[in-house]
């Protein structure tokens, strides 16, 4: 039983420019749909528009999906200046036009992320004294929450120490606002917990978090992101990828381990292996970037959401709910706030919006 | 039974500076030479000679154990080019001194490790063409040989294009002679695929390593690290370092979760955790990073082992093993060929040695 609020402002999908092609992401889109009671309008090339029509007719007549065509798509090949200045009518620019017109809450995109975070910084525009967003992606931790906020996982890979520390502003505040926790824990990402240690980057960045309000642990290592000694870890774009993406492929590869030990093993580990089937699957459960769905560039004037290129259709149905629930908890606002109140890292000079 | 080979040249250990206390890394170093037939010459401060006089006279009568005195120790909080001005007796110098002097074959440290790589290059030098050392770490990997090769993990932070393709050669020459794979397969750690993603340092890094002789597959990702489609990631040691202390933790954090999972779990959890017991001893197992103990400073005139600052005895003996091994394997010998035969990633004009 699904209840459906028809009040609900729809959310904007991207169908083109993911990994797994526009089917999967609009498999998604009608999960969320049907099973959770979503209103999504897909931005995708016209082709789609006449597929949903003919296949999907009586969500369409319902209102709950609606389509609008795009000409361009951007590919992962795509550089993200290039993609703002010469693909004005790609699939996520006309999506980001939808939330802008105000037709929808948020924006989601399963596309080139890059190009994704250049285009909505484009459309929307970014919160008074924010220089560019960041990605901030949820992790699984050992601590309070079972949250640790890793910003930016990707975004902007050229930074300056007062992007880290807009983003170590903005990321507290999400968090804050997020799990009920008063004074989140921030971290700068580093390579020794030592202060001299790091790059003139991370000293800096952390030197400015020092002056903000915020509660600043100091620099952090890669193994302290899941131990729950720190809930909002701050780095640049790269070094977040990179990071990021090594934990789930430590993940992947544990999981193979795994299961080559306890489909190939002896008949005890087989038996093994079969008996503790349930806690494995809800250890992967409990890991599954999926869940999370999707993570929202922080800092922009509109909630805009990056879905991993790879998502499948549960992926997307999971993105579309966090895009959701954002909109509901107003993070917009409490960024804002927190912006204010921590004027030492706001930019004043501010590069033209356009990347 | 333990063979004892009278003339095998003795690993210098520096006993001092790690995380754990000098009785430690001396435990380590007992087991080396008990279990494993191997000769240690160690360095301490003076009040450790008087004991390890004291309560080890037969082996040091044996001509297994040795120690040399030192009157200074570098400290976790000590700048790299600090300790080599102001530290002159130290005892990681002091232990580079004894390998330099043909009295050891190599010399280990657990000690601050970026003091450490700037003591060795200026007590040995570099090879020729090689403007910096770089951590050259093992990790495990789901390809052929079971293992991938990460470097540098942490002796370099501010790194050129001619850095990260100095490592490429070296890493390539290392995997190759170490597992006996012809052509090693190379990439350089980024946050895509794609060529044109990346820093300014990654782009150029590869457009260097793809004048060179080597199987160069690309830029790669985080999560290529295990999955065995890559032998040797190249990266800076900022990035190096995050990297591999974020799966270290996402190992940790795992057993931590499969923990809770089967000792607090249903009763079909908790037998089916005791049951797979021996499964998961082995997994662990296999990714101990004890196992692996140290690694090589690649680069140097003389081999030089960087082990982890947490390093208990145990890593300390694996760290022993790894180094005399290398030396056995004549490791240095393979990498200057292989540096004569890139002479595209050479240093022609070299900052001066002295850091």
């Amino acid at each position: 039983m699904v209840i459906i609020a028809d009040d609900v402002v729809p959310v904007a999908l991207d169908l083109m420019g993911g990994d797994r092609g526009a089917d999967v992401v609009l498999q998604g889109a009608l999960k969320a749909v049907v099973d959770d009671g979503d209103r999504v309008i897909a931005v995708g090339v016209p082709a789609l528009g006449e597929r949903i029509a003919r296949d999907h007719a009586p969500l369409v007549a319902a209102g709950r999906l609606a389509f609008v065509g795009a000409d361009d798509v951007v590919t992962m090949d795509d550089q993200p200046a290039a993609a703002v200045r010469s693909k004005r009518r790609s699939s996520m620019r006309v999506a980001c036009e939808l939330v802008q017109q105000g037709r929808c809450s948020a924006v989601l995109s399963t596309g080139n992320s890059g190009a994704f975070s250049a285009t909505a910084s484009f459309v929307f525009g970014r919160l008074p004294g924010v220089a560019r967003p960041a990605i901030a992606a949820l992790v699984p931790s050992l601590g309070a929450t079972g949250h640790a906020l890793l910003l930016d996982a990707g975004a902007q890979v050229a930074c300056t120490p007062l992007h880290l520390a807009q983003w170590g502003v903005l990321g507290s505040a999400y968090f804050a606002h997020s799990f009920g926790v008063a004074r989140p824990a921030v971290g700068v990402l580093g390579n020794g917990e030592e202060d001299h240690k790091g790059t003139a980057l991370t000293r800096a960045a952390l030197a400015l978090l020092r002056q903000t309000q915020l509660r600043v642990t100091g620099p952090c290592e890669g193994r302290d992101l899941l131990h729950g000694g720190v809930d909002v870890v701050v780095t640049d774009g790269f070094t977040g990828n990179v990071a990021l993406k090594t934990a789930e492929g430590v993940v992947a590869f544990l999981g193979q381990l795994v299961k080559n030990t306890f489909t190939h093993g002896s008949v005890v580990d087989r038996l093994g292996g079969a008996l503790s089937r349930p806690g494995w699957d809800r250890i992967r459960a409990s890991l599954d970037p999926r869940e999370t769905g999707a993570a929202p560039l922080l800092g922009l004037r509109r909630p805009a959401f990056v879905a991993h290129g790879q998502s499948d259709a549960y992926a997307v149905r999971c993105g579309l709910r966090a895009a959701r629930r954002f909109v509901a908890l107003d993070v917009e606002g409490a960024l804002a706030t927190a912006l204010a109140r921590n004027p030492v890292v706001r930019s004043t000079r501010l590069s033209p919006t356009a990347p």
